[in-house]
């Protein structure tokens, strides 16, 4: 059986971007099996792809090849590249930062930067469009057996690897605080970096509350005493909830409502919270 | 041939659900064929969930399995459940309401409440994403042929499956009463419950003209006569019709505008429709 | 193996009806490969869909089938054809323009008007939906092997397909003048139908600024000097340039922003773009 491929992109399905990769992928091999991961990631948001693979990748066999592109330097020296985790994952994307939450999580087994004459011939006057030149070009010829991982490029050193900076989290006494690292965009919720693990270990139950301090920078957005619980649902429609979400984080949500959109909070490096008694 | 798989969620693409969901099926079986049912139906909107099944369902192989996970109680006690129904199609979903339709139309044969233990090893500790972890688990393993049917769980009284409240329906002298069952959110079109057979037996036709009157509770938001005919195509841009819809019921247009917008006029319980003369 | 199957459309996921002509087309054959191009093209632009098929064909296998339905003249008398390109791939669609770009660019060999007899025999009640009762269902019976390309119906003279205008292109003395043929609705991007090679022609390097002037009908709504560059990635954020797109023609942008929106600029035939030093 041929690795299956999943996509991950910034480009919607809009316009006919996606219809004419995977082309140039089903004329390398008609037989392959290609799942869409998302191709909603908000533009340009290189942490977000980063995070999606760091969501999802696990759950998929090993051998998978996910081909990522969330590419505002497209057309740009930054490096294109396959990377082989270590548990047996293949990810094909620009060095751009997208292998941030992999690289720290499951660990990057070697990196290849891509040969330059790895592309689809026809295309060559264009530099803006590596997702069908390159990317799904590649990830077409390895998933068919044309091309081997160690085909594609020259070996780099992982750490040069681009990273996004890494987020805040800690456990001082009473205090456990960490980063608001992600958003669910469709529902509102908004997912913290702090396991629920580190609030068992502290001796909290699922029957608690806590108390919860969202920052931006300095600023005090949110500051309640909220239920934790194990679902959204476990509390009335409308009232806000701190819950484990799927990857047995903490996080925050209002039952049936965005707790994002309700209390303006966003995600990411500028975005701190803080869980005390 | 193994069965078919068809998602419907209210998830959509904006984040990494349907990667991880497609990747717990695709590691179970990597040869299995998912297809996106939908996944925007309305947030929390089971009634459009059922409705979906209703108006889709028909169209595919008898044996395909469809997993529809519009989910707002999960994590609290409703049941996980396995339907399958009177022609052979299998259901697997909360059992919220989303059998609504296919139990009074296509009728349900045989409902099963899924086993306690049947579920993705890995995720004990999460209780938010049955979708994962159950539903999508469970359809995996029965299109692969790994659990049969009536491995799911225990059988329960077809009666005791959740469904939402009936619509009204009716045909009294000259009045043919019924309700706005859906829309079509993209074209803007409102279907009714009235299958157009009720007005040919009355005598209309397709040239006549109709007096429309549609009620949000009891205030009257919609009431003019309008042009029964073949399609929204056969009155000119911008007018509204009546016409014959893909389910064969009665259903109201704009031609290339939006009648639910222009008119604020939504559906379900709460919009009743009549049509005369 | 039997040809590939991509879909086109305007009717995005928000309801049943990809789910349910893909359920005919399962029905029909349930090992056929069936990708969704995009069901996003604009409501009811025809314009947008010949140019995604122009856009994305030429990526895919030599005998690829594409059914396309932007088709807001549905059960009017417009006709359902099936177009064979010279170059072998086969277009399913109704005659009302979608194959404009096809016909100019690739050139048609032979084009049918569909039979009448050929639709979902369940389904003879409605005239709205020949997405899944006509086009999905011919379009399944050829790649299945059911239905020859000659037996879809008989041949009529290929210049009586239904056809867009024109756009403007030309070259005189220091000015080349074309129009705005296609927007990115994603990234705001907005593509001219002038080759680049006509400015290499004329002496222009991808280092060069050129005086942009773009006319919606008679009224200039933009008249800048850009930079002309391999990628919109080569100016700063925030800044416009003019670039060479995935077609090889000139587009305009603006790095990580819109220059759709910025501009209020659009596409069509009323919009003029000249390119001057």
């Amino acid at each position: 059986m041929k690795p299956l491929i999943v996509l991950i992109t910034d480009w919607t399905y809009k316009e006919g971007a996606i219809m004419s990769m995977k082309g140039v992928m089903k004329t390398i091999d008609p037989t392959l099996d290609i799942t869409d991961g998302t191709h909603e990631i908000p533009q340009y948001d290189i942490w977000s792809a980063s995070y999606r693979l760091h969501q999802s990748m696990r759950f998929w066999p090993k051998g998978t090849i996910f081909i990522t592109v969330v590419d505002p330097g497209v057309g740009t020296p930054r490096k294109g590249v396959a990377a082989l985790t270590r548990d047996g994952y293949v990810i094909i994307c620009p060095d751009n930062g997208t292998l941030t939450h992999i690289a720290k999580d499951q660990g990057i087994a070697e990196v290849r930067q891509l040969h330059a004459h790895l592309r689809l011939p026809s295309t060559k006057g264009t530099s803006i469009f590596h997702g069908r030149d390159i990317f799904g070009y590649v990830g077409a010829k390895v998933a068919s057996g044309e091309l081997t991982f160690a085909q594609l490029g020259e070996t780099f050193d992982k750490n040069d690897i681009v990273s996004l900076p890494d987020l805040t989290l800690g456990n001082e006494n009473d205090l456990i605080f960490g980063q608001l690292e992600i958003d669910d965009p469709n529902f509102g919720n908004v997912w913290s970096n702090i396991p629920i693990q580190w609030l068992y270990d502290a001796g909290y139950t699922l029957e608690d509350d806590i108390r919860v301090t969202i920052r931006h920078k300095d600023d005090v957005v949110f500051d309640q005493v909220l239920p934790l619980r194990s679902s959204f649902g476990s509390v009335a429609i409308g009232s806000p909830v701190a819950y484990v979400n799927e990857l047995m984080v903490v996080a925050f949500a209002i039952c049936q409502g965005s707790f994002a959109k309700t209390y303006q909070i966003r995600y990411g490096i500028d975005w701190k919270v803080e869980i005390k008694r």
